[in-house]
């Protein structure tokens, strides 16, 4: 038997079009037991493929069923001497089309995708328009109501910064770690050439449905069914019943995980 | 019976994912026989639903299949009283996923979308990166081997103008109105936050499957299976041999009819 100085740790970068998953891993037994389909599962099934064996896969962010990754970080551990390159092509060529892997490179030891994390970038998409989405259906969440871009720019801003987001999470999530967060970030942009309003958030964590719960509560102020100013107070309130509702899995993306 | 007068003609502006289809509408009796799905048949389908009629749908383009639209435009004539607004909203109710109605506009009695047109616009998109795509897949095609975009945007140059386009035809194609064409404009550009080179070509009118030639030769330059400084010669030869390869179907869109 190798000794265990003889494991690699190998990092990859991943590219999923989460829209037939039910998120990076399952969330509770009951999941499981309906043997729903993961990404974290298929990607395992191309490891196993390419090296004969198991290997334990773990992801930076455990993303919901229907959100899509641009750049998902995950490791794992191996005693195989193939190349870098050559991991990216085999798994490239064993793995579904809807998940590709960017790059593979090698870590050092202690490397842990999730808890060597120093912050992650989640991007929300909406089509602002009154056509529903054909080339983009499934990408990106319609909004067929008008929003009004400059004040949910400005609404925005009060994320940034430590704050407690408990607001923005979802009720009965297990409470690792408390609540509050760092928000690096927070930009809103329209496209004008695509119609396109993006959000993106940069923060050192992410609760659970955060990106989502925040997402929804901007759109529901950018379309007046919530007062301009009432981000701050929802903050605040630490209350999940004052944010808006949660958007759509489907407009969110996981852009970058950095170290 | 109405008179003639009261029809009036009703100017789609559709989006499409031609993912589905064989194109805009069947080339010849062989896809006919085949019973093909096409964008036309499934527009008219909708047309025949909410008017309970037929209404004869010309197009400005005829897309091949797998040809993508984020602004082809189409045509037909009904004598009935509903709004424009009202028109876009049912038949995106019952049109699929992957075809909306962009918008519906009353036009003029002598406006044909085909014959009336003044330019059109295609974008041909490529990923240039070693791993392919997960969330475009299908949108964009897929180059694993390093173009040299500056050639290309060189090469590109050459096109623009009043040409013999016979060289970018396809061979046995029909000869209708000769194959010069005004070649408005060529861009080639970099999205270096995408990796997606995109060439986008403005003309009079393109030839059957010339954007795919054109799109396909300069990708051969830009890998160096053609040697730089081709494209002119190509042009001049009026000779599809000379030219590179056809890109594939999905890689192009129709995004704009200019009238």
């Amino acid at each position: 038997m190798p000794p265990l100085t003889e494991q690699r740790n190998i990092k990859l970068v991943l590219e999923y079009d989460g829209g037939r998953y039910s998120g990076w891993q399952r969330q509770n037994r009951k999941e499981k037991a309906r043997g729903e389909k993961t990404v974290e599962r298929s990607v395992s099934a191309a490891l196993r493929r390419l090296f004969g064996r198991e290997a334990r896969l773990t992801g930076a962010g455990r993303t919901d069923a229907g959100v899509h990754a641009r750049g998902q970080v995950a490791n794992f551990r191996i005693s195989s001497k193939l190349s870098c390159d050559r991991i990216q092509q085999a798994l490239n060529a064993f793995l579904p089309g809807d998940i590709s892997v960017l790059s593979a490179s090698e870590v050092p030891g202690a490397f842990h995708s999730r808890f060597s994390a120093k912050s992650k970038h989640y991007r929300y998409s909406i089509l602002n328009r009154r056509a529903p989405p054909a080339l983009l259906r499934g990408k990106v969440h319609h909004c067929s109501y008008k929003l009004d871009v400059d004040l949910m720019r400005r609404e925005a801003r009060e994320l940034r910064g430590r704050h407690d987001f408990r607001a923005f999470q979802n009720a009965g999530s297990p409470r690792k770690g408390g609540t509050v967060r760092n928000m690096l970030s927070v930009e809103v942009k329209l496209n004008r050439a695509d119609g396109i309003i993006s959000i993106d958030m940069k923060a050192d964590g992410f609760l659970y449905n955060m990106a989502r719960n925040i997402a929804g509560t901007l759109i529901d102020i950018g379309r007046g069914r919530l007062p301009a100013g009432s981000t701050a107070g929802i903050l605040e309130s630490q209350d999940r019943r004052f944010a808006g509702q949660s958007a759509p899995a489907c407009g969110l993306c996981l852009v970058e995980v950095k170290y």
